[in-house]
């Protein structure tokens, strides 16, 4: 089996994470080298996991003849930038989402790829869940006829840092949360969003206010086929990491979701309990490996990456229209904004 | 204890329910009559229930001086002068959901009832549902902090007749199917919408176009103290008949709903099957004995009625304000319709 | 329709929920009289649900020719005796279970039944859950192929009082709590028992251990058609009331059995919690009033019972060879004891 | 980090599943060697994940001196010799379970380890389950207080092939999918067994009975402290693999297990349905990888092993004594087989 040796430029917590799968997990990949804005960092991770080569500054990285692929996992004000120098390199790219939070940011490193050649895949993990797969293949079996309602909550179980609220850092929580739901919209009803209506505010953490984001929105959502689709995303889901999603046909319903981590029930005189997922990684690690692994084979195999920069721009466009609709109150249609 | 006469004002479906409920179920109620606009109808349903008198015009019933209080049971569209009728004739009253269609007739009743000093006791049954009176209980005990979302589904197995679906009866299925969760939405949060965008279309059953009606909506609620909610409505719930309902506050969620009937699994190589609920009495039906328990015991007690016209009102406003804001495709503020 | 005319024995705890079904819910009865050997008793539940006729003494109220049927609600040590003299008066019987704790006494009542014709049902209420009515019906369709393992868990919230816990009275733990699962056993897994074996011990409250009663128990059984039985009764489930029964069979398993009562998830810090059944009325309380009609409708139709003097029989045969095991630390045959 | 040299003896299924863990997951291990009695299963095994060296003789991988440890995936049969082999060679030990399947060979094998003092643990990977960890924390935290009631059903989707159910091969059923369940009920109950009584019987696939084999057991226990437990086994859950555990107590109930492998829940027509767990890679794949993490670790920090020979020990005697007593039909102490 022919090897794919990877270079990765981002080594904080998520980064922590890749170098792990890349190191560990997916046989058929040597993790080369590891840059990171900070040395320091990058150094340590290249350390922990046996990676021979590190850097401060990824364009070193880049330059590396025996590097394949990236996998990016920057800050997203970065993302564009970084996924175009590695196509100007001629490197395979996996970033994480979303691919930038403004479109023309987006064409600038779809442009880049399409002039090299190299392929890039989006780490929109939740299509690697085994729960998202099944839904998605329910639905192409016919199981719930037409699909005409799409309903996900997406909630943290607290707030992020001021300083990442701020909207020139997250995009503001419709863009930062929400993005993963517009892909899964788009691909599990199988139409383009059209439209887009949303509500929100600073409901629980005040100080959110003073940053401009807010804490909780409702987005509702029109689709091509006339299908409709309403997202909740909050960052005071206390109880745990909920990220639920359904999608209603004209045969049946899918529910996609899980409020429990172990699989043990407590029943005592306050009833029965059970515990909750805790955050992300408890709830998608395995998408984290799957999905790398999917690029892997993507590269092996040489066919196009699963989740493209299309889907990816897609995604970016609804979050711009969703936020704009916010801003302004009213329905904004994605004609708008492309 | 002192025994509440009672007449029934409308014997179809529905009425049959209640008509049962008050014969056998609520120990302190006397059914004294029941009437018709079908008199056989009237006749046919006391006879089954030993009922001695039986009409086929409310207004004769109404005539009947030893009765107390009637229940009305009539299509929608006569609500408002039933109930007039009824305060006229100083019969306290008990009205299915809703009050009416419109806010001038719901007016019309309001000013009737106040005139005559009638008590008036509204049908938002789903109050009386053990699941929700926990609920409105642990939020109001503080289990979840300050609520900031609501969310209900509230779906049909099946679509309605065509002439039922009609705006002129039915009120359209935001009206028709809305008006339980937009009383809900008030009861459950505390606070009054202020807000509603909608969206909806005809995605299953294309004949109900040419009706003027819809099978699916998404109506998004703004409440004034900030919070949000969502609302989904369908007729195509193939599966059962589903009514879900979550409340996510600052420091938890509430989550009521069943999706299980019967207290059996199924486990074969198909994997693990449960049924579901099939339609609205199997899920509400000890609700509808618990309300007309509230009522005759407001009657008992002379207290006011636990939801009464003004709640009836604001529950028909905020349908009116979301079947707008559908027809023109832009928020509507509660404020233009009251 | 013809109406049956009823009179109640024994008006106690359960005897009141009897009343209650008789007087109120079965509309094809009349209840007539009510004894009670506490005549004041007799005479307020008489008065509660307006009955005509009550007595301090049943064998007055036997000598009625009004009446069709009784319902016997006695302590359990009387039920053999009072069956006797009911089925001497020519009275249909319905009797709660069991028919009896020694298998004299069963046939004493049973050669009374049978010497003057009448019909006697057995109140094993479980059989009329729609749960396990579900789970019958399953069976005899197959779905699960040939049932060969028998589950029950059969746990009460308390313990009862020292007085009933004496053997002379309750019959002894086993007896007493394993005689509903002994029938379920013989009604779903469609064999009879041929052997048992007992473990128990007063493992949480140790004053039983002074009237000679345990408080838990596992009890194996074995069929004629070689399939494998396992039972456990306990009166520590301080959580609440638990019933759970499972079939498992060749080609699938039936689980039978709930552990929350209110449609209503609490997800808080503490994790997800839902509320549990309190006790048997909000468990069975449906039950017992289809049983009551289902015996009615007997009456009317002038079929044999649904549950008859030879399956209270079986049951109790069961619990006796059961209780001879545990007593003796060896597995006992069913042949031994009948 | 120190890390440990480990050899692999047995490349089977499981050892392949083995060779992976200690390949690519378990960090501060590397694996040196691998050793088959197939040779050539050998050479696959090490080429496929980069073993340096490999062996057709396990003995010869014993005399190397750059190996700190072994972990045995050998056929049950071959444990006990392996494992003192492997001791006389100085190596430290993982075997997976059984010790062995009669206490003599259990004897002999504690007698090798104790002479060299190195350090055994067993693969009773229940234990390193999230969902067991939690229920035995929360025993020690007092949760249910004093335990008095186990039960676990231990389901396996499909028979084994005669050849390995043969008595000699696989122990019998109690035997071989009874063992984890023993020591669960040790570890949970927190009390050692002192009776066992079975039934059992050869009731799905006729064809066991002619290799000496059944396909449903029920095993009761009772504890030294008084506290009772019941378990299942069977061969004919064709749903899935489904392993449940429950721990009554006191003052509540632990129930362990789940019947759900992907978080999705399909509402069609057919009722609620959802998939189940296939086997057991799929349920306790993550506990395999904790084991050997936490046998690395005991190592590292030289500490004694969690599981050790003497729990071993006492899971087979539990097995002997289950197994007698089916074999001759009464209750069987513990103390009649060490």
């Amino acid at each position: 089996m022919h090897t794919i040796r990877v270079g990765l430029i981002g080594a904080g917590r998520m980064g922590r994470v890749f170098a792990q799968t890349l190191a560990y997990t997916v046989a058929e990949v040597d993790l080369v080298a590891v840059a990171d804005a900070n040395a320091q960092t990058s150094a340590e991770v290249a350390a922990h996991f046996h990676v021979p080569h590190h850097y401060g500054d990824y364009r070193e990285l880049l330059k590396r003849e025996d590097i394949d692929a990236v996998v990016v996992v920057t800050p997203t004000a970065t993302h564009a930038e970084v996924i175009a120098a590695a196509a100007a390199a001629g490197k395979h790219i996996f970033s994480e989402k979303p691919l930038a939070q403004t479109l023309s940011e987006c064409d600038a490193a779809i442009e880049a790829v399409e002039r090299s050649g190299v392929k890039l895949q989006l780490g929109f993990m939740r299509r690697f869940d085994a729960g998202y797969r099944m839904a998605k293949q329910k639905i192409e079996e016919g199981l719930i006829g037409t699909p005409v309602m799409f309903h996900a909550a997406s909630r943290d179980p607290k707030r992020t840092s001021l300083e990442f609220a701020r909207r020139e850092n997250s995009g503001g929580l419709i863009m930062d949360m929400g993005v993963h739901d517009f892909d899964l919209a788009r691909w599990l009803m199988g139409s383009e969003v059209v439209r887009t209506y949303s509500e929100g505010g600073c409901l629980v953490y005040p100080e959110l206010n003073e940053v401009g984001d807010i804490d909780n929105a409702l987005i509702n959502l029109k689709f091509a086929n006339g299908a409709l689709g309403a997202i909740d995303l909050s960052r005071n889901a206390v109880y745990g990491y909920d990220i639920r999603t359904e999608v209603l046909g004209s045969e049946g319903s899918l529910l996609i979701g899980t409020l429990q981590q172990t699989p043990t029930l407590m029943l005592t005189r306050a009833g029965v309990t059970h515990d909750t997922v805790p955050y992300f990684m408890e709830r998608f690690g395995e998408a984290y490996t799957n999905e790398i692994r999917d690029f892997v084979t993507c590269l092996i195999e040489d066919r196009p990456p699963s989740v493209d920069a299309y889907d990816a721009r897609k995604a970016t466009a609804i979050g711009v229209a969703a936020t704009l609709s916010l801003d302004e109150g009213r329905p904004v249609s994605l004609d708008e904004v492309q």
